[in-house]
């Protein structure tokens, strides 16, 4: 049998073109000799869909994307992931289904079981989980038929759950283990899935199809990856990354077939991809082409300009230089020296007169109190009204250039630098900032070796540095990773060997500034545990704070 | 036996004050002679306490508390809401439980069997349903305990269950009903919950104990009204609404003990209580007192002002009146008026000086360009910029004046009038803020009659007025309370007699900006559906669109 690998991009919503993209899949697999074309989940209205799923409509849409798709199976099936209604009365209305697509009609529905509803996901929130288990027989082959969560519990020995759907379906019996998935991408993601492929091959002693969304919707980054392995879990085939794809495999001649071993690229060339991605998508996805940011001089700003330079084009990118009179020399030279290794359009506003204006304004309030955070922060304000007036007149979108560790300690101004309309690098502790800048700088020096040695800075004050307010950022990220990433409390923090003051205030300002990220631009996850829709916490709590 | 009803108002993560509150309770309740005080759900630490409870440190810190207060129920028994692990090696790490402390232990601990993961609910991220049903034996009664939802599948006829536990525990056999609840208000709920409690009452032949929540905890305002009905469904008490209560009652008097019909108070009345406390209750749990806010003459401000008012008294909100060339004279006049009715201190910062300023600096760009957004939006950010200065300055934390209506089809400028820590009309649709206008100044003129007449306008270019861009209120809210609460889509909106241009108009404008809302400050839920964590949509999608 042959198995085609339909490894697509699809755009929330959007029925149309989504439609025409796997008809036009189903008809390339039918001309090449595919017997089969695998979609992956929830194809038909992209992933995730969220609460659109709680409009009727939009499951009629979903229903007659299907109905128009079906038609076009004739030489040629497909498994296509959609919604569909659970029609008993008990019951989530929905379940997350995959229709199983051939002689111009819907032959089967397979139905997924393990929801997951943790970190970003929320799929209980929609669906009813399946409870009836079957194997696909097709071309003389047994199938089993699964979407992405449901080979995650191998022998029913992950905790979250209490089936085990290939146990159920007794993959034992099947040929092939197909699965549609949705799964997002996470620096650990490649390597964790070809785990969890193999202990499913060698448990069920099958080989293996698994066909995974590829491009971005919002925060979330899908990298494709579609893998094909056989029953001893080795990877036969991986398609690319980040990109859309499409494969045929012989299931026959799976043992002999591999082509390479496939090994995992590192982490901040993955990384670096996945923003790429990012930007790329929310752009084209919202009909968009045009950026802009504010180029500090620092290395955040810069290494969002070579991002959005790569994912958008140099002639789409324009950069807006803003020093006040606390700004040093070189933060003005150094953006103009990336600007122009860039070849991207940037200007220069001294925002003085603007601060000054405000001062003034505020004199009959301010006049005899300190200099503090409120005329700090008033600078960082001024830019970012200026980068919005800038966008709203010639429709560039502000690029927000927050790294994690700054969001997480909540050093940043909001409604100031914390604009945006994307947070680029809202998923990127400070010290992966510096590797990423060094990895784009690996083949030659397009972000100026001084942004990458400087100090950090914000400076808002004379002769400010980061590190006045904030430990060293090779601490300060081990220990945010550990609570954040890892959630550890302050006692196994301790234990860990941090210093007992330390943990207190780090904890402390990440707690007690949760109300500047609820308000922050959608954050490009990147990580296993971004901020975001991934970590929901109390903003009016008295916790570690 | 004699039961006492604990409506306590929690702090989330706040053990020491918690424990302390429940504590004192218990002491009350033993010296006034109740045999059981009951307590909400999750009360050992607020609810919802969200991902904190994915530390461990966090859940040692409940189960601390629970020992503690354990310790202090020796003449008297208590229930009490907390989070336990879940021991077995399967399902979620967590149940959502009720503490039985009898004797100065922890006698016995009953699940939680129905979780709620929809609308604002996520407890299925981390909780395990309850699969084992009994009754709590207690002074020679049988005790049907439940946790909230639990008694909100009456007959099991509620399609999200499939389980009904009260049916399982087999409550005909009980004497009582008890519900441990955080039900958060909304302006149906209060008569929605009597509903529930009398179908199980009738059901079960048995009368009900409900004891809810109180206060405010971010977004979700939780009302109290904890109430006793007897096994006609009759309600016996209804303890107060929006602050903390406490009451004895015997349960061997339930049928002939009635104090009063208790009848739902108006659905604006319920919503005007529920803004203060919000108010109230955030700041007090950040530690604050002070807030600040933008005057604009129109009806939004006004009506967040005289709320900030009630909710913080007149001595800790200040009010700023920001008039640029486009204000009317009224704008400030009727401003001062409500300033001078209310008694807080007002001030006047004309932004014509900055706003020019911005135009000169931008004019290299914008030079013969037509003024548009941009302009009108720079208006509105320069005075964001001034009320966060301020609030820097002096600690008073900026209230957002946005209604739902604007809010729904993103008529506001991110970073300008949509600055703020707390949206507190959010979830008020524009006819609402005229309905509570009124509501305040039934007895006397507070808000000036001139603020409630004049036709609306954000005042940013020369005789602007909403109607100019958005249609008639009385007809856009209905509009959009059939997409955002009913969740129809557009055939059904034009079958209800909605202009099909209109609906496609509205219904785009809504899902085109939900990139500004994704942005908005906390809003203060008093709706079935209000934008923010209850309602969770595609920023990058194309449906409606």
């Amino acid at each position: 049998m042959k198995v085609a690998l339909a490894q697509l991009n699809y755009h929330i919503g959007n029925f149309e073109e989504n439609s025409e993209k796997i008809i036009a899949e189903i008809k390339k697999g039918s001309a090449e000799g595919a017997d089969l074309v695998v979609f992956s989940e929830l194809a038909i209205c992209g992933y995730p869909p969220r609460d659109f799923l709680e409009f009727e409509d939009f499951i009629k849409k979903c229903d007659a994307a299907i109905e128009k798709i079906a038609a076009h199976c004739q030489s040629v099936s497909a498994l296509v992931g959609a919604p569909i209604k659970n029609n008993a009365s008990k019951g989530k209305p929905l379940f997350n289904a995959a229709y199983f697509l051939a002689e111009g009609k819907i032959q089967k529905v397979f139905k997924k079981t393990l929801l997951p509803t943790y970190d970003i996901f929320d799929e209980y929130r929609y669906f009813e989980p399946n409870t009836s288990f079957e194997l696909l027989e097709f071309k003389g082959q047994k199938i089993a038929v699964s979407i992405c969560e449901d080979i995650w519990n191998i022998g029913n020995e992950n905790p979250k759950y209490v089936t085990c759907p290939l146990d159920e379906m007794n993959a034992q019996e099947a040929d092939l283990i197909v699965n549609l998935s949705a799964s997002p991408f996470d620096y650990q993601q490649v390597k964790m899935r070809k785990q969890i492929l193999k202990a499913n091959n060698l448990r069920y002693n099958t080989p293996a199809i698994y066909v995974n969304h590829v491009g971005a919707q919002t925060e979330l980054i899908f990298d494709g990856c579609s893998l094909v392995t056989n029953k001893s879990g080795e990877v036969i085939r991986q398609l690319a990354s980040f990109e859309e794809d499409f494969e045929i495999i012989d299931t026959e001649k799976l043992d002999n077939d591999s082509n390479g071993d496939f090994p995992e690229r590192e982490k901040i060339a993955q990384i670096h991809d996945a923003l790429v991605l990012g930007i790329k998508d929310y752009f084209r996805k919202l009909g968009l082409k045009k950026a802009i940011l504010g180029l500090s001089g620092g290395i955040d700003s810069a290494l969002t300009l070579v991002l959005a330079e790569r994912a958008l084009g140099k002639e789409n990118v324009r950069a807006v230089l803003m020093p006040s009179g606390f700004s040093s020399g070189h933060s003005v030279s150094d953006s103009v020296a990336l600007a122009e290794n860039l070849g991207v359009q940037y200007d220069n506003i001294n925002i003085q007169e603007l601060f000054d204006t405000y001062l003034k304004a505020l004199k009959p309030f301010f006049e005899g109190l300190q200099f503090d955070v409120a005329e700090e922060n008033l600078q960082a304000r001024t830019r970012g009204v200026l980068l919005m007036a800038l966008s709203n007149k010639f429709g560039n979108i502000l690029l927000n250039t927050t790294n994690k560790s700054e969001a997480a300690v909540g050093y940043g101004t909001l409604y100031g630098d914390m604009c945006g309309g994307l947070a680029v690098l809202g998923d990127v502790y400070k010290t992966e900032v510096y590797e990423l800048s060094r990895y784009i700088n690996q083949e030659e020096e397009i972000i100026p070796e001084n942004i990458i040695t400087k100090a950090p800075s914000a400076e808002l004050r004379p002769d400010q540095k980061d590190s006045d307010s904030l430990p060293d950022y090779e601490i300060l990220d081990k220990l945010l990773y550990q609570y954040i990433e890892k959630r550890k409390g302050p006692r196994e923090l301790i234990e860990a060997g941090f210093e007992p003051a330390l943990v207190k205030t780090v904890l402390r300002m990440v707690n007690t500034t949760e109300y500047k990220r609820f308000q922050s631009a959608p954050i490009l996850r990147v990580s296993p545990k971004a901020f975001g829709m991934g970590r929901r916490m109390p903003l009016v709590g008295r916790y570690l704070s």
